[in-house]
């Protein structure tokens, strides 16, 4: 066992028929008679697998019977071009050795298929399946895309704090971090939590943003951006809720809200491109999985395969309107109209469902759609007020399939509009002087936005669950592993 | 004001004399006389500013009042050769816009230079010194290394959880996570609390290691990397100790022992290499104030000089020896005999101390050392066991300063030898019945290890606090921002 070991991907694509190699993995298959065995072999590196070539009467029967699905082996073979189809390459096995067996009986991954929600419950394992290593390698991609691009255009990335002590955006209910006694915790004269004794001296959550602190690394190394993990304690059982998921947050000094969108829809759109270039063969697999879930379904649920729906987003510019003009466009809406829509827009300061992002996106313009100059009153305190005095410079991005992927606005700079505004919405001022700092001394004009990287891995992916595009999913009730 | 933003870092390379540019950024210092005024002004895309010269006479004067230290405000202008030293391009200012005032009675960064500690209690400013606009620069440069090292081998980012239910490395006190009313909390009949009714459904935590659940990427992709932030609710007020911070860990089926010290030293000199390749501007800058620093020590106390230091890392192989050669050669030093260690080494099977660690490294061969095959006793349950029954294949690299920089080692793979250990050593095998799966079902050689992201930033950096190179440090009693 003395040969260097080979990626079954890079062997896959070597042309040097006759070497003698080694390669590793798991087996995917076996199959043949008497005279001959082929198993497919595969590491995560690809997954296509290698198909060992075994001459059965050359080995030993007891070690041939180890090689069942699970199992993990190095073989020691000669690289010969492939007599099928589908396949450049085939590897004649001169030694095989069994590094761990897999008791068939119990292995419980079988050579079939499996639904996604039983490999959910065996989320350990799933990553052998051929749709969870293709996500998860195109997750590394996208994860690897987003820091390229921002390395490019020369942002700086920024660990903002995963604990926190301030509830600033107030964006939803938060997870207390502590280490009080649970039961005895130390109490104040008033009978409250004496904080004082917890372990940072005071209240402290998990964060559900980094905005905050990213500005302030904006508002002195200028361009910056965030990719790190958000939490959210919302009891929400969807397909499209987690209570711990990633998010990258850019933050740029001296951008509007136009410079916002237009780096917004070049990042999302280089992310796509990077998929295509670099994930193809995932890519393909993902989308007969794709075509073959859907099958049952009627012509028009039917998605746009996915390969194509990543291209045409790459295609166009995205369309850029304002909350106003997507008002007057619902209001006339036929689902509008025939009260199709399960909430009836009549007026304008009416929050958008989702039924209407999606009425927007998929039936009347057929592409992303940039919306901007929402009313005030359903954003937040943070944005930048418009000279209209209703609307803020808030922008949302909606792609198809998925909704909301980006919320960026640009950002209130001025000190007095701010601190007003906090005002009028309850935002507690007092403990948040250093955020207010960057308003009181050298402020300008800056802008960033959201977009929470699951989501984006459901639109890459094509998948339909939040729960399979993040390895180890946290939702109500469950945090496995 | 219409021309195109170019920033400072562009700028300062361009040899474009003459050409009208828009420049912004924030004031570091405004100079001159009646007739002249000098403006330093640095936007944070690099520690170096562009000075703009100004004919006072040719402004309004209550605009030129309001450019003060921490004021931001955009230039139009036109490239000029310097007539300085030490700079090749000025900007003689055509117009000037304030955009953001800063009052120079309350804005707490003056022009000179700032303890350390004071630029603590203002971490949300300490951004604009040139101090820490090097640190986070380089910081960023180190992450975006990380992701390109591991991305050009192959292996794949993973994403593990931060909430955990498991306490399986037993790696030290963890911050509890709940949403339980924290006064009130639901009680079992026995008077323990019922996690039941928690978020989680259990007692959750947040994690203190991605590696179990890295080995399960490890077993099915081949080879993985984490990437995040860790957390330890240690009490330790110290210059090495943080409760929160990142840690990057890699993990590889079909390595071993050895493969796995080869990866860790050739991704410790990728990193240096990059700094030295990329971030010279910043270095040069650190490697000065630390210079100063150090002035008042003996010659002997001082350290290396920081761009020296790291040149001198990747010049050589790290040293590699066993613990045991370690030991002997410990047991044998002057500093030992003479009794001037604290803790004195008399036998086999002590745990080395900081002290022992910089003898080898400082003193001794006098560059990075690579110490393998501990006692069993003093490490994890998770390690591989060596034939002589005594020691596992753990590694630690030590490193000039710092001291240990890198644990890691080969994991046991045999299902009877590890289960064995878990019992031994007190771990709950019934609630890694997932992690054991892996031994279960295919197992085969793997090895990993981790790096603490600060640790290396001190190396490279400089510093000597860790709350110095991490944007928003928590530690015990202190999660201010």
């Amino acid at each position: 066992m003395e040969q260097k070991r080979i990626k079954i991907k890079d062997l896959l694509v070597s042309k040097e028929y006759g070497s003698e190699v080694n390669v590793k993995g798991w087996v995917r298959t076996k199959r043949g008679n008497k005279q001959i065995n082929f198993v497919a072999l595969n590491d995560g590196s690809t997954i296509n697998n290698i198909q060992i070539v075994v001459d059965v009467p050359s080995f030993n029967e007891d070690l041939l019977k180890k090689i069942t699905t699970g199992a993990a082996i190095s073989v020691n073979g000669k690289l010969i071009e492939s007599a099928g189809s589908g396949q450049s390459v085939e590897l004649e096995a001169t030694e095989i050795e069994v590094l761990g067996v897999s008791d068939p009986e119990k292995y419980p991954l079988q050579p079939k298929k499996h639904s996604l929600e039983f490999l959910r419950e065996k989320a350990h394992l799933r990553f052998r399946t051929n749709t969870f290593s293709a996500v998860f390698r195109i997750r590394h991609a996208m994860a690897f895309a987003v820091h390229e691009f921002f390395n490019k255009k020369g942002f700086f990335y920024m660990h903002t704090p995963l604990i926190t002590g301030s509830d600033a955006e107030g964006a939803g209910e938060m997870f207390r971090v502590s280490t009080l006694d649970p039961k005895n915790p130390p109490l104040n004269e008033d009978g409250s939590i004496n904080y004082k004794e917890d372990f940072f001296g005071k209240e402290t959550n998990l964060t559900v943003s980094g905005q905050l602190e990213g500005e302030l690394g904006a508002m002195a190394l200028g361009e910056i951006y965030t990719f790190g993990p958000t939490f959210r304690a919302e009891n929400s059982n969807t397909t499209r809720h987690l209570a711990e998921f990633w998010m990258i947050e850019p933050e740029m000094a001296f951008y509007d809200i136009v410079d916002n969108m237009d780096l917004a829809e070049e990042f999302l759109k280089y992310l796509i491109k990077y998929a295509l270039d670099n994930c193809m063969t995932d890519l393909e697999f993902l989308s007969k999985r794709l075509q073959e879930e859907e099958k049952g379904k009627k012509a028009d649920e039917q998605s746009m395969e996915l390969i194509e729906k990543l291209r045409f987003v790459l295609e166009d510019d995205f369309v850029r309107l304002t909350y106003t003009e997507a008002i007057d466009i619902l209001r006339n809406s036929k689902p509008n109209k025939n009260k199709k829509f399960q909430y009836v827009i009549d007026g304008w300061g009416a929050d958008l469902q989702s039924e209407h992002e999606r009425y927007l996106v998929e039936k009347k313009f057929k592409k992303p759609v940039i919306l901007i100059d929402y009313p005030k009153e359903i954003k937040s305190f943070y944005m930048k007020q418009n000279d209209d005095g209703k609307t803020v410079a808030a922008m949302d991005i909606l792609f198809p399939g998925i909704g909301e992927i980006v919320g960026g606005s640009q950002r209130e700079e001025d000190y007095d509009k701010l601190t007003t505004r906090m005002k009028e919405m309850g935002v507690p001022a007092e403990d948040m002087d250093w955020y207010l700092d960057t308003r009181r001394f050298g402020t300008a004009t800056h802008s960033g936005f959201g977009l929470g990287f699951e989501r984006m891995m459901l639109f890459v992916t094509g998948m339909g669950n939040i729960r399979d595009v993040i390895p180890f999913p946290r939702t109500p009730k469950n945090a496995e592993f």
